[in-house]
């Protein structure tokens, strides 16, 4: 693969060369992009496939995207430090995976309590969420836009009932980001493991519960198979945003009609997974209810209370980190407030109001 | 600027020469886009405007718009014959405007008690939906596609409250689409009125109340100096869809290439004025309420169980039509019952719970 692609760039540049040399510069570009997901995985490994072939497609492949899934280049979760030093030009991935590098990064994917997918979509474009990313992007030499969203996520699978905050106690949840820390805050003990292994790990006990998605994620995954208990709402990842984060440079080296284009393949590609994700749930709910035995259960107004203590006290502590972190927080919560009560007597009211009439 | 365009367009010719000539025909084509909007009216004339811009910067003047706002070229409701005749090139607007045509256009920019934004975006882009739309603006010469959204309207302007079923009857409300033969069925009479007119008519009392969009999109129509009571959720639209509606041959002539571009470009702006008017609304209902004295009111539960009844009457009479508005209804209601089934649990559940417990 490294070969063919070096052969293919070489082709290139020697027609290329036929033609006037500072045009060329711009006129033709590779774009390696690693992501976080595995190789055809529903939903969130096909939108980063159909992202990367898109690119290609409307720039007629001026810009060329090589995508490698997670573990094909590098490991998942070494895909930021693969873009920032340049090796490759781009991830596609959940920005709250480098929340180590710098608590801001959680809020561009998700943070408990915080933002739906249309709560989110209007902080990042109008609301300031953008210009923030833009900032703490900066410095580690990125540029990111928002390219997939999966949504409300379901609250988990667990093998036993969560009918208190102290069932939370003791227990061992793979839970990343954020969304762990609240986990933490209640006694349990949160695990970051990548999507693809965390099976083994329930199967094996390494982990009691674990979240990943929803129904239609969730479903390849086989969670079924070991806990039987699946949680709604969840409360950690309400509305989770998916980023492509390029290397700033190789994005500063594009024309202006190149940057336009794959800004709107972003946009595009950002509402078409969550479009796919609805979609898809309910078909996918129906499956693991009526053909895998699975049991739903709504998280009571104790655990959900519990769960919103500690995430005000996990986004506090997130604030103290730095200046930028208390501006990025910040302007997360007061979009919360203004456009999560607009929600309230809107999306939210008429959906109840109208299954409650129609019987949904 | 039409000059400087040309003289573009002539050096450009001129280099491709050199190179094949077949490519060259496709080249370059004007793109005449009539809307139904205001110019520069905030939110739905901004975003039509936005996207024309964004047609012409995507394809690098491949494709040069003109955009004509309503009454400056043809009527708001002549654009689609504008645009079936091959007058313009294409038309922004809401397409249940031609529900006279063909019931069936309703349903792609709302039905009463139907779909959200996120719930249209999935039927549109993954449960059938463009598909059916393809086939009906096929009957016509045109090619559709989603390019905005303005949410779940506000139920709109009354002068007095609205208790119970009965104080709709002789109500003359201006509700355009299928919303506003709901109105109709509840003894109230219902008036079509383009955004530009409604003001007057209200403040004449030629119309007893009127929706419009929300707190952001109706604040710059005044409709607070006639009508203080501002009910929510509206029943009538509950994620009002925008549509680039272009001539079907036109559409065909394209490159393969800017097709995908103008479908982008489309897919971009119906999210970004969903984003836009959800960042919005929060602010403007605030001044709504705070500056110009206007009472919030939600809907009871008999009056929506009113609505209810009366919607399900009219989809049904919506369906009988034709084979393809049976098809067209029967697609929502299985996307209403299948998705939103999955946003009970999700979404909806979710920011009615999260405000509960911080208080929004």
């Amino acid at each position: 693969m490294e070969r063919r692609l070096f052969l293919k760039g070489a082709a290139l540049t020697g027609a290329a060369t036929t033609l006037a040399a500072p045009a060329i510069a711009q006129s033709r570009t590779d774009m390696v992009i690693v992501s976080t997901w595995p190789r055809d995985f529903p939903g969130l490994g096909t939108s980063a496939q159909r992202l990367a072939a898109r690119i290609t497609e409307l720039t007629e492949g001026r810009i060329t995207t090589q995508y490698f899934a997670a573990g094909e280049r590098v490991g998942a979760f070494d895909s930021f430090d693969e873009v920032a030093s340049g090796n490759a030009q781009a991830y596609i991935g959940a920005d709250y995976y480098w929340k180590g590098k710098h608590p801001g990064w959680a809020a561009f994917t998700a943070v408990p309590f915080g933002l739906t997918y249309t709560e989110i979509d209007a902080w990042i474009k109008f609301a300031g969420g953008q210009e923030l990313w833009d900032e703490l992007a900066g410095e580690f030499g990125l540029k990111n836009f928002a390219c997939g969203n999966t949504g409300v996520q379901m609250g988990g699978w667990f093998n036993k009932e969560i009918n208190s905050p102290d069932d939370i106690k003791g227990l061992k949840m793979r839970i990343p980001g954020l969304g762990g820390d609240v986990i933490a805050k209640l006694g349990g003990s949160p695990v970051s493991l990548p999507g693809g292994q965390i099976y083994e790990n329930l199967v094996s006990g390494a982990v009691d519960a674990t979240e990943w998605v929803g129904p239609w994620n969730d479903y390849f995954l086989k969670f079924y198979e070991a806990a039987k208990y699946y949680y709604w709402p969840g409360m950690h990842e309400p509305g989770s945003q998916l980023a492509l984060g390029m290397n700033a440079s190789w994005w500063g080296s594009l024309s202006k009609n190149d940057q336009n284009i794959l800004e709107a393949a972003c946009n595009e590609e950002n509402a078409r997974q969550m479009a796919e994700t609805n979609a898809n749930n309910g078909t996918y709910l129906t499956k693991l209810i009526k053909e895998n035995g699975v049991e739903l259960r709504e998280f009571n107004d104790d655990v959900y209370e519990a769960f919103g203590e500690a995430a005000t006290a996990v986004i506090e502590e997130a604030r103290e980190h730095s200046d930028l972190s208390k501006r990025i927080m910040d302007s997360v919560l007061a979009a919360r407030q203004d456009i999560g009560g607009w929600m309230a007597i809107s999306d939210a009211a008429y959906v109840q109001k109208r299954n409650a009439v129609i019987g949904i």
